[in-house]
């Protein structure tokens, strides 16, 4: 699958799961590439007359909402009703997210969504996950948590910033460690050994979160119940 | 046991516990009016030639060690041999803390340090936890972190500010829910869920910390190791 191919199913996964946003409901809007098209085919459905409400998961798909004219609203006014997220790596209902370390955000919109549709392309499917996790961690316990890491059998690096000198600080001021950890054939027990670790603000892992994830293919679209 | 006589109580802890820190260790210093007097105590041995350098567990605490004179240092650069923090309330090993709104920094060092020494007097004592538990929260959470407390037993309650308008905000930003489970007779299992929830920074459960136990009484003090 090259590049154009890639995208073109990127956006085919995120128009389809737009397509299932009933009138009437509150959506949380995901971070990323993929969930970007689901975002933009949804404004084209406001557009068009559909009453929805969006819920952005970061600063990047808030843009993207105003831009698409999509109303919004907040976690303290309304209860989302479903949520449209991409992940970096997803096995069955279980992903890794946090590449643009917005995990935290991501987590709390797509826990409250009664819903969560995940779009991804086929790149992103395995069937165990492997994929560095990023742990938001408190500046202070930078140290400790990598230490602790270390312990857990995870190799820790702290993101470094491009555009900035110095570390990655993430929209809630703190930084971000990716820590490889290999296969994790259990992504329930080391997401409770990760939550429990002093300083760590969330985890990358979102175990059992799905309810329907939407691949893109080349050609069309695989919708499936984990 | 009325309140200079609880003071009392307060100072022969703290000065129990710091008579314990040995010359070229790292010490952890707590938060709150009995490790204050621990850092008190501290800074009179450092006078009289101990070498030690503190890790502070809040703002309030490195203020004291620097009118101390106790010479700093960070995680980053050292490891912590032993830290003396106080309780809101304890039970054997298991502590409750937050009442400042610091317990993410000190969890974080107290978490560091090979030892824990908690200075307490005796109405911090109970058979079983019931102190209501202080979460942080991401501001954005704030809602659906409250959700979650009432579907797990708890009574969530926003920490009002008292010098400035709406809520206390920490120092990391965050807002802080005081939440009420009554009695909790399994500690850990209420912590894993609590630190599973998204857009909880810490909460203050504190499960099985405490290395050794200084409670002063009105003439003495009792030492035990949980």
């Amino acid at each position: 699958m090259n590049q154009s191919e890639r995208e073109a199913a990127k956006r085919r996964a995120g128009e389809s799961a737009a397509d299932v946003v009933e009138d009437g409901t509150v959506v949380g809007l995901g971070s990323g590439s993929t969930a970007a098209h689901a975002i933009r085919a949804l404004g084209r459905e406001v557009d068009a007359g559909l009453d929805v409400e969006g819920v952005p998961t970061s600063f990047q798909a808030r843009e993207i909402a105003i831009d698409e004219g999509i109303p919004l609203t907040t976690l303290d006014e309304a209860d989302v009703d479903v949520a449209i997220d991409g992940a970096d790596q997803f096995a069955d209902a279980d992903l890794v997210k946090g590449g643009g370390g917005a995990h935290a955000r991501e987590k709390i919109v797509d826990a409250a969504a009664d819903r969560l549709l995940v779009v991804a392309d086929p790149t992103k499917e395995v069937d165990v996950l492997d994929h560095p996790v990023p742990l938001e961690v408190l500046p202070d316990a930078r140290a400790t948590v990598a230490d602790a890491v270390r312990r857990l059998g995870g190799q820790p690096e702290l993101r470094r910033a491009d555009r900035k000198s110095g570390p990655v600080v993430s929209d809630n001021g703190n930084l971000v460690l990716d820590c490889d950890f290999g296969a994790m054939p259990d992504p329930s027990g080391l997401a409770a050994d990760l939550s429990a670790l002093p300083g760590v603000v969330e985890h990358g892992l979102f175990v059992g979160f799905a309810d329907e994830v939407h691949v893109g293919t080349e050609t069309d679209v695989t919708v499936f119940e984990p």
